[in-house]
């Protein structure tokens, strides 16, 4: 099933529509989620709060939100949205300001812990409307149902998705992420590739309408990333990485396919334990998960490199490892770290590491490859070479 | 803007769901919209209507229609609409089904004459929410806000859309396409082609996302079309097909970009006048208009085919030609004609056909190229052949 009912205003300024769009979906109150940084200095968040002054709605705020959103922040805007009564939720800022109002607008109409849902113990039926003006493109959390929170008690990092969490609306503007400085453009462009990576790398046999999207959009960020390094106001650019994180996070890359997620678990313990930056984290997990996986599963590696990359081998051992090669010097390239060291982690915890992942994943997780606690330690020490 | 709102359900079975879908979007009193020969054969109607009546679901019927669906019908449908006081229109079957359906839902909450719409007199503001289940993957309607009608006094073909038109929900089951005819599936492979190339062939700079998309969709198809003429019951090939139809059409394609649409226009005389399958008129129409454009701006059609038919040819023009010469092989392969000739038009009316056209699309038409009644009738000059 797939049910992409997110509407999507794409553009220059479309950022001021926001009071039409809440109006139009009939979001009264809405609880005003973002961040500490960027949305605040760049003037942002006072002409959303102009906007919606002008339209004569009322709001609250939470604001604050860090990278890697935390469960605490979560709590504290249930007790704002209860509080003042609010019906919906707004997010302006990027993947953790969405995934924190994703999880309070899943919380208000439940009656137990809201925590109940990533943990397993209850399933998001009903939410508030979200609604999101997105500042980084990254996370894909404008299209999706999707929502990672970490809970810092234990340093728990998991996620949960309903289509009922699905943005009713996402306005987006690539003027607004000229200004994202090269490591957070890096990271978010590392974040979506792994978006489709995860969905990519699957068992699933004849998915060839999925495969060739999948790696339509692997070769279009491939193409555009460096524009946007070498130009950060490049316009077109900036529009296409930001519509295909979108794309390789709303189900249009999922169809039909069983899907992995291995590697995004595999460094979900990265940053809930070193704090990284997600997508930096993925730099270094993506290719140590491939070069392990290559010893047991090359074939969709070797379809990945020949498609992606154009590499013209026939062995696909061979090709599956040039194309690794290759994904980690286009990593490089704009500025991501490929290895541990790299991200600055000296002396990884490796067996805590990979005690926690099966902890959070379960015993055996993956399924492009099955992963048990000895081959996660084996992969954490292929990304700390 | 771009507001995808289907909900896609596929996969073996899903027709029997079409109770639980109704219910679960509030359609109470749907009108039932079906054609005249496989979906009543086949049983499927027949199941449908169990499924209605075991959930308790009251309908009225509209059946009978035909392929390239006419104004007639729709008024007809109208007529039992209003008289039934239905609250909902479910379409069972392909493309002529749901784009009488569509123009049905818009045409009850309007108080003028329903072809208005269609002329350009008015614009769709609301709709009765519509319904799927597929059985013929071609025309795309089942994700998209389209509907296009015959008018039958003056055999004028137009087309409109409106988001509020996108169903509600596509049940949308590989199986039921396995007993469609060779020629059929052919033209509905080629259908959504044209869907794909009305929207690749753009002068829009920069949309390397949306460009990668499309070649990535056309590529996956020309893979999977032969294994269904070779072999009809192979579910993962039809399943991929389905799929790439409702993606060629419902958005995902046109990203940022200005479309084209004349070879649509330019069919869709041929449809009227010489009542031949919409798909078959597409496999001669777009290698003629290409092989036209190919004179005033080649670029594009390099691009084509140097990244969906592998041509390594660095001359622009050659490598189009080329191009050209492979789409029309390829369509040959499925079964299709490529010329009037094969299409069992003898002696073409090229100048009535280039009156008509600039009648129903304006004296200048298209985007890619621009093109008046003379340019018009030299591109049926080259189908001709």
């Amino acid at each position: 099933m797939f049910f992409p009912a997110t509407k999507y205003v794409f553009g220059r300024g479309v950022e001021n529509k926001v009071a039409e769009e809440l109006d139009a979906f009939g979001m009264k109150k809405p609880l005003v989620v973002y961040g500490k940084g960027s949305v605040i200095k760049s003037g942002l968040l006072d002409r959303v709060r102009k906007s919606l002054d002008n339209a004569g709605i009322r709001y609250a705020e939470l604001g604050g939100v860090q990278p890697n959103p935390v469960d605490s922040k979560v709590y504290e805007g249930i007790e704002i949205a209860k509080r003042e009564g609010i019906d919906s939720v707004l997010a302006v800022g990027g993947g953790s300001s969405i995934d924190t109002a994703k999880a309070i607008a899943a919380a208000i109409p439940y009656d137990g812990d809201f925590w109940d849902f990533f943990c397993g113990k209850s399933k998001v039926k009903k939410a508030l409307p979200v609604g999101v003006v997105l500042t980084i493109p990254a996370a894909g959390s404008e299209g999706s149902g999707n929502t990672v929170i970490t809970k810092l008690d234990g340093l728990h990092k998991l996620g949960m998705g309903s289509d009922v969490l699905r943005p009713k609306f996402a306005l987006m503007n690539p003027e607004l992420t000229f200004t994202l400085p090269p490591y957070q453009t890096a990271a978010g462009i590392t974040d979506m590739m792994a978006h489709i990576m995860e969905r990519y790398f699957s068992n699933t046999p004849e998915v060839e309408i999925t495969d060739r999207i999948a790696e339509g959009l692997l070769k279009a960020i491939i193409t555009e990333a460096p524009k946007i390094i070498a130009e950060p106001e490049n316009y077109d650019a900036r529009a296409n990485i930001m519509w295909s994180g979108t794309l390789a996070h709303n189900g249009v890359c999922s169809g039909g396919r069983e899907e992995d997620w291995a590697t995004h678990g595999l460094e979900h313990e990265l940053s809930a334990v070193y704090d990284v930056t997600h997508g930096a984290g993925l730099a270094v997990m993506f290719p140590a998960w491939m070069t392990y996986a290559l010893q047991e599963n090359p074939g969709k590696l070797a379809q990945f490199a020949r498609r992606v990359f154009d590499i013209d081998e026939d062995d696909d051992y061979k090709a599956a490892d040039e194309g690794i090669e290759k994904l980690k010097k286009f990593l490089s390239s704009i500025g991501m770290p490929v290895s541990m060291k790299e991200l600055g982690i000296e002396n990884p915890d490796v067996k805590l590491l990979a005690e926690k992942v099966t902890e959070n994943k379960g015993e055996v997780f993956g399924n492009y490859i099955r992963i048990n606690r000895d081959i996660a330690e084996k992969i954490y020490c292929i990304a700390a070479q």
